[in-house]
């Protein structure tokens, strides 16, 4: 039985779409137990789903937009810092949040600690639902990193796709503007031998539009630029969305064509680099997006995913002792 | 009458679809004419378009992936340098590429020349159909830019709407990965006090999700990033091309989804900083795209543009040399 630990309070439509998300959840798959973290007030009603639910008790959620570490200093007992209380302490396999995106992510290096020989944390998804598999990392929490992290992110990436799909030696490319030798930014261009000598399948440098072909398994670029990508893609589903509206289509076609580019809004995308499994969700997470993020999160319990990442900077920390990255 | 300097030998479908395009473009206008440029032996018979089109002899392309610089300094009668050339003397009123881009960029700096203020040049554009007049700047040639860079690319940004939608003061904000406080990679944060000091009617950073809604009329960035996007998309609309074929869902719409996704392909895109009118197209410019290039480098020649721009970097000079934005 898997245990998830869910921030009751995170979200725009906390805690009602959280509560409903994880009890569908809860439904649907029979290993799977949830703790819903926050005012037991606010939760027991909505909580009614048997024995598989339970409520812990906190305080409320870091309000979007409130700057996290402070935020969190002033308030110890917010929802997302008893949830990831809850995975450190080994009382859940895995936390997952929709609320405060810089909350969680603080709350889960603090609480639950970063695996040895990870400096910085990133997050990995799927960009695009015509490129299901390719993942491109870190798409927000690791702005101005130095190129060896970049190399971080590689492993982090590659563990993430073994975990999934099996993948024996992932493929590895770094986001670029073009593949010409003088092509990259500073940061790309110190990186790419980095990459080379990585150990990882590295195929080298790919640009914007190879993204929508899921040329690699995992596309390493810095935080900002992976922010920025990802909010994009929020706002393109959008405009389509009202695009097809608009013209009158009537209903929408099977996998209706912005939901392509909403991977991270459906499923979350884990938090990679910390001991447990993070899951973090969309603010404007409904029901079946939360429920989608629980999912998710039971998946990377259920497998390899922990051990891979050890594994993975185990190997890296090794290759650095002995000079093979520096 | 307004005289466009089109390099005849740059592009994957030259000099056949080039030469098309730009017969298309005269024939459309009764003030235009257009000199082409390239190997008279396979121009000649091509351009039998009336007394509004000349041929003008020179070399071949530059090859799509040469290193730019070494090749026109091998090859100095390039068609691209002889097109940047004339328009240089005066003997055009604009030049138009659709080669390689690194060697439009080069030998429209070396022959043309820099606008007096500006240190790097920059080209800028709209991104999407669905927000036709909000220009993202820089999509390529300046990576790694220096914060003050950006300061000048919002001035020439703001100079390039003035002249194409006679805006009074455009709207101008910096792309980023939030607008809280502390968010920001480093050169957005140093940029940040400096666009606020600008003069311009600067409205802050703005994320991912705000360019699809023209959430500005000028939104400056890096080269590494605005090229990521603007690749980014065009793999999206061959992606989405796709989809609707595969779907079976007939005839394209009346304005196709993918075309929101083709903007620059579709007219071109200005390259901002030099003393003339100078275009650059998309390597794979068919005829139609090409009449659009020729026809946005003609109306460019028929605004305000150049003037503009030269007031702005007059400005921009006057004020550093008062301190306003040291």
């Amino acid at each position: 039985v898997i245990r998830v630990a869910v921030d009751a309070m995170g979200g725009d439509h906390a805690p009602d779409a959280v509560v409903a998300g994880a009890l569908r959840a809860v439904r649907e798959d029979p290993e799977l137990e949830v703790v819903l973290v926050g005012r037991p007030e606010r939760l027991d009603g909505l909580a009614s789903g048997g024995g598989r639910i339970s409520v812990e008790p906190a305080g409320d959620a870091i309000a979007e937009g409130a700057p996290p570490a402070r935020s969190l200093a002033r308030h110890p007992d917010a929802a997302v810092a008893v949830a990831m209380r809850l995975a450190a302490a080994g009382r859940a396999d895995a936390a997952v949040s929709c609320g405060n995106t810089g909350a969680a992510l603080v709350s889960a290096v603090h609480e639950v600690g970063l695996v040895p020989g990870v400096v910085r944390c990133a997050v990995g998804e799927a960009l695009l639902g015509w490129a299901p598999r390719s993942l491109l990392i870190d798409l927000g929490p690791s702005v101005d990193v130095r190129p060896a992290h970049l190399v971080a992110f590689a492993h982090l990436g590659a563990a993430y796709h073994r975990a999934m799909w099996g993948t024996g030696a992932p493929s590895v490319a770094i986001l670029s503007n073009g593949g010409e030798a003088g092509k990259g930014n500073a940061q790309v261009k110190e990186a790419l031998p980095l990459l080379a000598a990585s150990g990882l399948r590295f195929i080298g440098p790919i640009e914007g539009h190879d993204l929508a072909k899921g040329a690699a398994d995992v596309v390493v670029c810095d935080g900002f630029v992976g922010n920025v990508l990802v909010k994009f893609c929020e706002g393109l589903a959008d405009v389509l969305e009202g695009w097809w509206t608009e013209e009158g289509r009537g209903a929408p076609p099977a996998r209706p064509l912005w939901s392509q580019f909403r991977v991270i809004e459906e499923r979350g995308a884990p938090l990679l680099g910390v001991r447990r499994v993070v899951v973090l969700g969309h603010g404007r997470a409904g029901a079946d997006q939360v429920a989608g993020v629980v999912r998710h999160a039971a998946r990377l319990v259920r497998s390899d995913f922990l051990r891979l990442v050890g594994d993975a900077m185990a190997d890296l920390q090794a290759r650095a002792a002995v000079g093979a990255e520096a």
